[in-house]
């Protein structure tokens, strides 16, 4: 789909609300009032078709009375008529719907159709709709104002599915100065995507900041790509959603009906976008606030900590560490430096603790931010303590601290690196200056450390570059060895193996691939568990026993006899590709064998995946440390895992009939790796194209 | 020590400070200038040995100039004088002494031997000593206004090693009402300590909780005493410490010479006597807030979670599953109770969304509430979203909610179970009325959340019932062989072994004991990184050729012959006893084997444990899913392992000499647990006692 015109919702001349009412309980009569704030600036006709006039307007019963065209009319008609009600916009000729309307949900498949037949109206007719179940569209800079309740100016574009996120958002963000430039609710995004939302934003010099609050992703690729344009663009993208626990999972399904992804995978999507994922409306604001001044792309791992006070470098210390972020330790020289500006109490190799420099020589903050900024040993700096607190000692020093401050906002804005303030007096004027020179500063240490480290994750993950060829290979059905020669054809690398029917073939192929060997019954899901599998088998007796009890137990369609692979100096890894509802494709590390059940210790990344972003999530892993040099053993090749992953990544990328791929265990050794077992899962054949 | 005579400290009948002044950068002026308040309750000495009126009050040059006996001394001279300045309050009767003074740890041993000096003086005096290096001392119901700054009053007792986090600290409990009965900056804890500060609390009435921010614990043990003790008798206590960091400890170490132990050692103390942990200063706020209200010993794991919108009900759950508590799903029938009291669209499995209720029938607020805390299904419950704020839609739901507050306050009151409200409309009539009758509200869904997990930490751990005898054994040396003697003399199982000196005694012991056998080199603290270990030796062949090369590359004092135990259908675990510079004898269990160092799978415990507890600790493990019935394989003897775990930490808690025991692995199966290998680390004989 080609960007589409959003102008009518965003910029209309004209604006029509469908069941406007005097009913202080109604919707139709909230809109209303905020909407009385255009008069002037375009025109506006409070429709009700008792011909009621609503707070004092001119009585209107219908679109056809108006005459003249509408280019966005709200609806808050019940459900019963609302499509009637598009069908009449239509015909006036809204260029945009706003759907207030809810209980589309409720009716379950019937909904969806009504929906569906509605969407396809609008799209033929070149509009847009937003909702239903929507609750208003606000743009500060054309001055539109149909939500209920008055939003807050800002630089903020907010898509939201819910309306109450989004009030509590406005308060957040009014505590610190900020607000909202547009302002969508979402509703069931029957038509308009917050995907597309993003997208509008992106040309729209109003916006500075895009936050996304949703439950259910629809297109989630389609999202991620919005997201990932936004952020190119130099507008960052915050988003806020549910699923992290069963009962959200339970309550979103409940209530939308959502399809809800593994929040593993929107995170993996988030990292691939660049966009910064938040937990609450509070942790939203403070990423908003230090991103609309910060902007996207800034690295940001070494923190250099500046108290006024051990306790709050050390508290700052470990906050940042629980973040994700580190403080080093400063080099000699830049201690050294540092100290010299210093009483001789001071710490001086991070965390800085000024240690009374504050009273004694105010501007010494200033001089040892300078020191911290100009060293390249950090990213970012974090002022924390008592700043703003010394004017209470007195006039000379609460006018040497705003000089101390205005020093400091010029060092920030010279040297181009993120300083962020905490200050028990964050009601000072010190902090009113800094705020007002664009140094943010923050009530509470663990929202600073939050959303210095929301900086870091503003950055867009590199394109992968390709570069895995895969040949054409047919796709087969649900069996060991058919799949085992699929994955092998596409370069996967199996131990040497044989399909047999009986023991006499067992036999015959045990002795051309040699002794130890394993034999797996085929026709088994999961051969482990069901005794499917016997390991380390060293004479045609041992075969013998094992493919008889086998053959009683199970009575497999086939076997497969395999080479024994010796594991010693090797490490179990687990590969896998899978489908996600909203996100599609994406590959899966972990630690293989029994430990993956015992430790769930596994990584995400939206496929496909090139072999060195392959490399960077494997040694992402919990148990990375196995890759490495170990106890005496050589570190094991990473490199060939991830360019098995970037295959298989790519197969299934290029066959979409691929719903799953899972190489467990995959072997890993220094001189290379080894699939020991795989399963590949299509879809029927009929869902192909 | 038996308990010390507090009243000349938070009660004195006469007060005098040494080193008053006029100039408004000392603290001898900040501190005198609070003293002020103090006028008319006690007398109040402002002592200037240059005879200078300090802010107008009588000149006095010293103590021994005031002709009558002084009960409490505060000494801000600089620190060549400190020791003098307590000899002269000794002499004028003082039976406490604050000391401003800092400057004793830049001396370093030097200033640790005055410090010891002067402390031996005060305590043969019967008297106590705060600090040096303290920031002063405030009781709120004795009108002692001992500190630089104005402190809040209210029900909290807070013990500092930091002036700014006292103040940090203010600020936030103000927001919430709250403030301090006693405040207490601990400065370098020579003589007084937290801990006998938190025994001084617990039959003050003014106090209902205790706060402590300290870097160094002293002496850990005594710490964790006399906080369980406080909990035990309905005194929550609240700890913030710092060392969660490389860069923390640096800080630390740096600034007071402190020790510090691990952080996960510090949880363990904590758990162990019920005080909560927290780690920034408005953390400690709104765990006091929440404490306050609602004391020990709550049991907070099942959460009802109420909200006005599915967004918030779906960001309370994340959220709850984040800091550890469950949302869990309501049966049917309570399920159908709430739906009976909602809309149809409502959410009724938890979390509860009322979906339009707030406005067309307030009152349900309160009916679901009641159906929650009269459920028996859930431990407490969380309002979330708007409430509060329908006041905002007309005079008539304004009433109506506030009523609903006041309903939903008597309830709480009622049943006795934790409700805590989180809203956007914090400040509104409805949040006052409902803080003002005892349920909690706060301005953001964390704050909410991570305080009721607080509640749920406020709860002693039983105590050992110890059931764990050790025979006498004597200490011997760190020697694998004799450490194995000792450690199977108390009762932990090892493989047969034999101690050989050459080819010939270990292939005889080899044919004794029964092949395959392990052959362990002596004399190495690190036999397996050494090669001073052959695994699987199946014949006296092998056992000659390891012996050699063990002679030839190690010329170890003597070897080690075992049994080769089968490990098929077993876990390896670690067990140990440590000592922790502060926190003393510590147990820690985790995943065995090579996994110890790759996934630092360890939890501690302060030791003595009983098994019961060992068995505990072996299933909070990351991994403890191994420890079950696991891929066919029968759930091992986890009670097995954690007899032998109670029976090391009590062979070490009765043999002070005893420095580190590890035993790893540790194997263990359904049938029992056995021992591969063990280390004891033992002090220099002079050491004990």
């Amino acid at each position: 789909m080609t960007a589409r015109d959003f102008t009518g919702l965003f910029e209309p001349r004209s604006v029509a609300i469908l069941g406007a009412s005097n009913d202080e309980t109604k919707y139709g009569n909230w809109i209303s009032v905020q909407a009385l704030g255009m008069l002037g600036r375009r025109e506006l006709h409070l429709v009700n078709r008792r011909g009621v006039s609503v707070r004092g307007r001119p009585p209107v019963r219908s679109l056809e009375e108006i005459g003249e065209p509408v280019d966005l009319v709200v609806i808050t008609v019940p459900a019963s008529g609302f499509e009637e009600a598009v069908e009449d916009s239509l015909a006036a000729g809204a260029r945009a719907i706003v759907g207030v309307t809810a209980g589309f949900a409720e009716l379950g498949a019937e909904g969806r159709a009504i929906q569906d037949r509605i969407v396809r109206r609008v799209r033929d007719a070149g509009a847009v709709l937003v909702g239903p179940n929507c609750l208003g569209v606000v743009d500060a800079a054309s001055g539109l104002t149909l939500a209920s309740n008055p939003m807050p100016e800002g630089e903020l574009a907010l898509f939201s599915q819910s309306g109450n996120m989004a009030l509590e958002l406005s308060g957040f963000l009014q505590q610190n100065g900020h607000g909202f430039s547009r302002f969508v609710s979402l509703g069931n995004q029957a038509d308009v995507t917050a995907a597309e939302l993003i997208d509008a934003c992106i040309e729209h010099e109003a916006t500075r900041a895009i936050a996304v609050y949703c439950e259910d992703f629809g297109d989630g690729r389609a999202f991620t790509e919005a997201a990932s344009r936004a952020v190119e663009a130099g507008k960052p993208v915050i988003l806020m959603t549910v699923g992290g626990s069963e009962a959200s999972m339970r309550g979103a399904q409940s209530h939308t009906g959502a399809l809800t992804s593994d929040t593993a995978v929107i995170d993996a999507a988030c990292r691939a976008a660049g966009v910064v994922r938040v937990h609450t409306p509070r942790e939203l604001a403070d990423a908003a606030k230090v991103l609309l001044r910060y902007g996207v792309g800034n690295v940001v791992r070494r923190v250099a900590v500046i108290a006024d006070g051990g306790g709050h470098g050390g508290i700052a210390s470990d906050t940042c560490e629980r973040f994700g972020l580190s403080v080093p330790e400063f080099s000699a020289a830049l201690s050294e430096r540092v100290a010299a500006l210093l009483p001789p109490s001071a710490g001086t190799a991070n965390p800085i603790d000024i240690a009374g420099a504050g009273e004694q020589d105010n501007p010494s903050f200033a001089r040892v931010l300078h020191e911290c900024l100009a060293s390249g040993e950090v990213d970012a700096v974090l002022l924390t303590g008592y700043f703003g607190g010394y004017a209470s000692y007195g006039e000379g020093l609460a006018a040497e601290e705003l000089q101390t401050a205005a020093r400091m906002a010029e060092l920030t804005a010279e040297y181009g690196r993120p300083v962020l303030v905490h200050t028990m007096a964050h009601t000072s004027p010190a902090a009113a200056l800094l705020e007002e020179r664009g140094v943010p500063v923050c009530s509470a240490i663990e929202d600073a450390v939050r959303a210095l480290a929301a900086l870091d994750r503003a950055r867009r993950a590199p394109t992968p570059t390709g570069g895995v060829t895969l040949p054409e290979v047919p796709l087969v059905s649900d069996d060991y060895w058919r799949e085992r020669e699929m994955l092998a054809d596409i370069g996967i690398p199996f131990a040497p193996a044989m399909r047999v029917s009986d023991g006499a073939e067992a036999r015959a192929a045990a002795d051309r691939i040699g002794y130890p060997v394993v034999l797996k019954a085929l026709g088994l899901l999961h051969k482990s568990d069901a005794g499917g599998v016997a390991l380390g088998i060293t004479d045609a007796e041992e075969l013998d026993a094992a493919l008889s009890r086998m053959e009683r137990e199970l009575a497999p369609p086939g076997f497969v006899v395999e080479r024994m692979v010796d594991a010693s100096g090797s490490v179990e890894l687990i590969l896998g590709v899978q489908r996600d509802p909203r996100f599609g494709s994406v590959v899966m590390v972990g630690a293989g064998g029994v430990l993956t059940e015992v430790l769930g210790d596994v990584a995400f990344e939206l496929a496909p995946v090139d072999p060195e972003q392959g490399e960077t999530l494997l040694r992402s892993l919990r148990t990375a440390k196995m890759l490495g040099d170990f106890r005496g053993r050589a570190g094991v090749d990473v490199a060939s895992a991830a360019e098995l992953l970037a295959k298989i990544s790519a197969f299934a990328a290029a066959n979409l009939r691929i719903r799953e791929i899972e190489i467990n265990p995959l072997l890993v050794s220094a001189a290379g790796a080894i699939a020991l077992d795989a399963r590949v899962i299509l879809d029927p054949e009929t869902s192909e194209k």
